[in-house]
């Protein structure tokens, strides 16, 4: 680590400032409001009794997300994909990567045949959205999960939930690796990389992609460990909010 | 007007908690929040110099309007029409209407070849969604004009806005005329009726349709009575919003 | 009123020439070629035994319809939204406002678990298209329900339709209130509106836009009587097809 | 031929009663309202100075054709294309004939850069609609040609047609080859032939199917023979229509 | 027939050189992997055991096919249909046009309640598309049906197959009547034909169609006794690919 | 590396039989139709003079791919995306991967304002098929560079290609960390990995997924060396193939 100062300040392996607001909505089961500096995006989890007709009879669960941004998350207005009629390619491989993520933490069998749905809406965009929304996820999930406990379509005593789980991005600018980035150095990185992390600190996904120049061992190593690290303190403010003071 | 009194305590002749949070984002170049009781909307409004291809030339501006709901907005979750692949009616309708209502107030001469388009996000629905985002909608074209100012694309002296505009629901819920339908109210009104009412009181749209028995013309004076005076709270709400103390 | 005089000759009060052609389909249920001048809108009217999956067991019944436009109806060719692949704002919205026209009058209950849908398509348009398909649906309508009681499907003396409903448009031309707007009119208009009204003078929609300069209630009360007024000539028309002796 | 006498009374080498209504539209450059009995289509033509983009500067004309039905021209209602979001194969197929037999009788170099768009809606179904389509087509198809010439788009002693066109279905039933089949035979028919025929008497098209049994030439020779005679038949209706004195 | 020489060297009543890959597949139930000289075709057959809703409980199976290019099968590049989000017109009537050609030879009482889905893909497109891939379905479907019968699914004695089925193009070019057309024959050809012809030599599908000239009588009788008698050689490489010695 | 044995036969270590048919397509400036074992992929490259409206002026040419799989590659049949109307979050997922591996080793301003568009059509599926088809994509897109050059669209001397780029999976099975995974192996590994390496040996992208428990940093560095290892084996297949005795 250099002591390279930021475009806001922050060190390289400084996270943003993160805030999520559990129970915004008065009508989902589960719902946080996360914000990674600028990036918000609500989640909110319905849960259903029941699965999808081809998981009928399994016992099992299914937990799935969906991630869409709204037209003005971003710095200039991008066309509705409702009014363009079809999903973007971007959008699909982001809520692919959230329901996996979910996933890898839940054991569905405990889950019972319900189904919970997250929906990660992005209200404002700067850098890190999918990261952001993960982490927000986890917990519209956790809280969607107790809800259906208070039902009785969960057992009382059934741990659902083996692990928590959070994302970070990472990326290589000017030959640095840094934590978190907002879109600002998103844009200029030269590698960029999606780590998932549970709170145990084990690996549940790994993306890095050379935006410029390919990178070698030894970048994709510093890499890992910045995102390693930063999932750590993700998890922490994740179990702060949970917490039942943190209500 | 009677003494009745509503399941959330109102008076028949009486506005929910109404708030306009203005500038809530920070990426578009006007935007709110507002807030009608347990409904809430995210109205960014995104400027932009140039209008489309079939303006081109005319000296004109162009202002448009869409309308959305996150799909976990409502008590039960819908799917998203992105995801359809499709627009239902509803939303189309919705839309068209808000375009219509901010474009009786705006001088599209004065606007001059700049186009403007409002989204209006549902991101909590508690019955009068559509009069809520009109509402917030003419706060962020507002702000979004006088962005154009700032940047010298709409001259320092120009009234582009001759007038403002907001609306309300009224229905009538066992014969009684009722001012701004929550949810609950919604479902069991008779009639129900969507005014859009300027600044100065004049109407813009009124749209009343019976849902139960056809109603007769002094019920239709009721409810017309009870639009107008709500528009009047509610266009004091969007002065004292829009007034230099009130940023 | 005025005594000007209109492009075509017509009072300001004076609804154009109007013919129901009923029974123009071999095929349909019921059907009416309906006529306001140079529009001219086929209604039919399909009644199927059943009811769609959400309604069964439920003892009621469903009436919908569906408009739409020949791609040369009007004076220049529109794409086919068939061929668009997506239905546009206006036709969905028509579309809803005549189902909504037809269900104010009739008894789900004493319908039974019977699906009528009325297709309104406009084989030419010269404005008023949307009144004139419910004032001709209705008869179409009325024919479907005597189809399925001649079938059995319906009790021999079971009143399903408690009134009959009509449409017409009215709308503020140079300041004056005029009936039933031709297309070269309905450009022009300042305010239009579209009002729906049943046998009895009862009113189930109304839908008012100012086009131009907003409205108010004095000139909102003459553009209501004007519609009330042609829609109890519609009614009468209406009747007179209906009548034995109109077969 | 022998003396089988047909459901309606037809023998086997007749055609249904034909009636052409020329210039039914008051909208379209050209139109026709065709009937083969019960087989009701509105053709329109719509007459556009210029092409499509790829054809501009060639000095070529384009005709083009779209068919389509009403969602209760048939027994039963069929779900809209427009609905359904998109066309089936037998609309494309239908419409594609219906263009390529059109255009084997214009002269698209003296048509000049002009685009026709024929439009051919079934109103009501009872067999046949692709012939029929195509022989009324050809009406209004002449009259938006003469149009053009009417307002210079065209020169006064052009000949844009070379020739004229009909078609007619044609088919075995119960061994016999039968002319101009009605709904109740197609659906009978062992073989189901279309021949698309010019006024002197040259196939444009032969699409002929063995829907039960394969055939063999000679049943080929005799349908075509039938097919041939019936389009020398409807050329004379057309030629009727078309002449000065059947304005 | 002439003894003008071709641009490939062929004398106009000569196939090119066919290939049928039988069993190219190892994952289908039957595929053939087809050539016409430069035309390429990948026929697979999927055997399912059950039949769509609509045949349920009537004792028949179902045979169907689909077709398809791959985007670079021609000269230059077609955007992919399912990019473009719908199918064109030419794919869905060849896909239908293949499918009614194989049911044409199919007992489907005998095929019992099973159904069989033919796609056919386009891999390398030189002209003749459409007729390699009947001929190379013929052949993916003669072994689908014979893995049913290894399967049990169809009886070991029950004849499914009556006949073979196979389809070849022919055209008139500089008035020469000529067999099989290469791409670049196809587009000069004044009149284009694709001839559908059982084993036995009887018709199952016949469409001829005037590309510049219309044709007469003498035209098609020779255009289809070339396409029967390259049916009869097509039939015979079938024969020879499906003999025991064949595998 | 253990000593055990794979259902294959293969070591732990060990890639599947590749083969790399370069040229196979008349049509196409660049082809290859690459095997890894049963997946086999047919990659076409197609080379435009010219780049698209966004990249006009900007002296830098594009490289885009996509992917797709015929309905039967699979063991059992999926719907056709040109049927469904629409593309898969797997489809767009896998095309936009390899978009990415082959830009990584393309210098844009040195390839000039040409496009080449690389289609990888999956025509057998057995695992493994998205690193198949950048292995492929390469092969094809070296040569149509070379195409490009000989038509001088790019100059003789210009080194586009400044390194080569393979794929290749990885996964855990039963603990054991594996090469090149067919299908039989993907289904069961716990953790799945995608490495696309240079021909140098650097990482353009690592994607790798816990399909089942979490992964460790120890069993990602074991994944990460399998991965690379079998690219520089692929890359010497490619270097082979398009050696100038390769061809």
């Amino acid at each position: 680590m250099t002591d390279i100062t930021r475009a806001d300040g922050r060190r390289v392996d400084e996270l943003r400032t993160v805030t999520i607001e559990r129970g915004w909505s008065s009508q989902a089961e589960g719902s946080a409001l996360v914000s990674f500096g600028g990036t918000k995006v609500l989640c909110t989890a319905s849960f259903t009794n029941g699965v999808p007709r081809w998981l009928v009879g399994k016992g099992k669960g299914w937990v799935t997300a969906e991630y869409a941004m709204l037209p003005r998350a971003t710095n200039s207005r991008n066309d509705r994909e409702s009014v363009k009629g079809k999903i973007g390619g971007r959008t699909h491989e982001i809520s692919r990567l959230i329901g996996r993520a979910l996933r890898a933490v839940v054991d569905t069998k405990a889950l019972g045949e319900n189904t919970i749905v997250i929906d990660c809406d992005v209200l404002q965009a700067d850098g890190g959205t999918r990261t952001a929304a993960i982490t927000g996820a986890y917990v519209a999930l956790a809280d969607a999960i107790e809800w259906g406990r208070g039902k009785k379509f969960i057992g009382q005593k059934t741990q659902v939930l083996f692990d928590s789980v959070s994302a970070v991005s990472v990326g290589i600018i000017d030959g640095e690796p840094m934590l978190d980035l907002a879109y600002v150095e998103d844009v200029r990185a030269e590698t960029d990389m999606n780590v998932v992390v549970t709170g145990r600190g084990l690996f549940v996904e790994v993306q890095g992609t050379a935006e410029g120049a390919p990178f070698d061992k030894r970048e994709l190593d510093a890499l890992l460990q910045l995102g390693v690290d930063g999932c750590a303190s993700l998890r922490d403010i994740q179990a702060g909010v949970l917490a039942p003071s943190g209500e």
